[in-house]
């Protein structure tokens, strides 16, 4: 993260309240993605617009699972590439695991990574582990917010696309429209807009 | 996890300990994989055998990668198949971004987790995200734990298996023999017995 980038994301976070900025400021020196207080795993913040950022530390949550898609696999280009790496707020999954229900609020990140360098055409490589696919680097960041009111209209959850690149990603994103993400959930997720078949953890409930 | 698996693991943790006896009792009523208490994230207790058992709740642990070893891949047979989930406690995962080192008693679970059905040789199917793969049910624990006094002779790590197998898991393991896990982190692992490497996250330190 450059410090434009995170003077960027500063001024943002004041713009859209002073209980975030103040938690900006204080995290200022360290990597607004990887380090949060261990006891603040907060969701998404939606302003007026329904404008929001990529949660501060939100690759210290809860992990659910990593769907891998490889280029190598999809014509070069996955519409996903490669690993997805889904988060999830540590409450949010233990009320998810008491009631089987995602409370109002529960924010899902899906971090794309790109792959270590493949030895064959697929995009796998010989580790010691045996033959297979390994990460290698952030690439993109894609979010779904639960929010039953705002989201009426695509069943309860916004959609935003934080770029499909590497770092720094967008600093604010709207919500996707109702055709592009949502869409494909709406049609495809066999869970409240959540492909739960993919995530073992969510399975047992 | 079966009631009598469940017995079995009170009647263990009772053993070695007050401590953890009282707190398994608290999660009796609870899948002790998936939840923890959200301020407990505690690693490994060891015995005075060097023995433990697989941590409360560490399924709720941050995330640092899930590399993919296919069955199909690996002569229908590898050698920790398929995703490896790795979680890492949140709080060791945040003291190792600040410093660069893992504190004494990090606790690293690797969860092994088969995929869905494939429909092509290499056990990749096609998904509404593309050709990939996915996964389907957990299926093993592999655990290792560092203390740099009771495993010096294995670079400070100790290694678990409690099984590669589906649940329920062994309910306690010894340390695994130098020649076996150990061995080949010590011959193969980049930072500290950890194959940072394939860990973005650990990379940005």
């Amino acid at each position: 993260m450059s410090m434009k980038g995170k003077l960027g994301y500063s001024i943002l976070a004041m713009s859209i309240g002073a209980v975030l900025a103040s938690y900006s400021v204080a995290q200022m020196s360290t990597d607004k993605y990887s380090r949060p207080a261990m006891t603040a795993a907060k969701g998404a913040v939606l302003n007026d617009k329904g404008e929001t950022s990529i949660p501060e530390g939100f690759r210290l949550w809860s992990f659910i699972g990593a769907p891998l898609t490889p280029n190598g696999l999809n014509d070069g280009a996955a519409g996903f590439p490669e690993f997805h790496h889904v988060y999830i707020q540590p409450e949010a999954l233990q009320e998810y695991l008491e009631t089987g229900v995602f409370p109002e609020g529960t924010t899902i990140v899906k971090e794309l990574v790109l792959l270590q360098e493949g030895e064959y055409e697929d995009g796998s490589r010989d580790e010691p582990s045996g033959r297979g696919f390994f990460a290698d680097r952030f690439a993109g960041i894609d979010m779904m917010v639960k929010d039953s009111e705002k989201f009426a209209e695509t069943n309860g959850w916004g959609f935003y696309n934080f770029g499909h690149k590497e770092p720094p990603y967008a600093t604010v994103a709207s919500p996707a429209p109702a055709d592009s993400c949502a869409g494909c959930h709406m049609a495809n997720a066999d869970f409240d807009m959540v492909f739960r078949r993919m995530y073992p953890i969510l399975k047992e409930k």
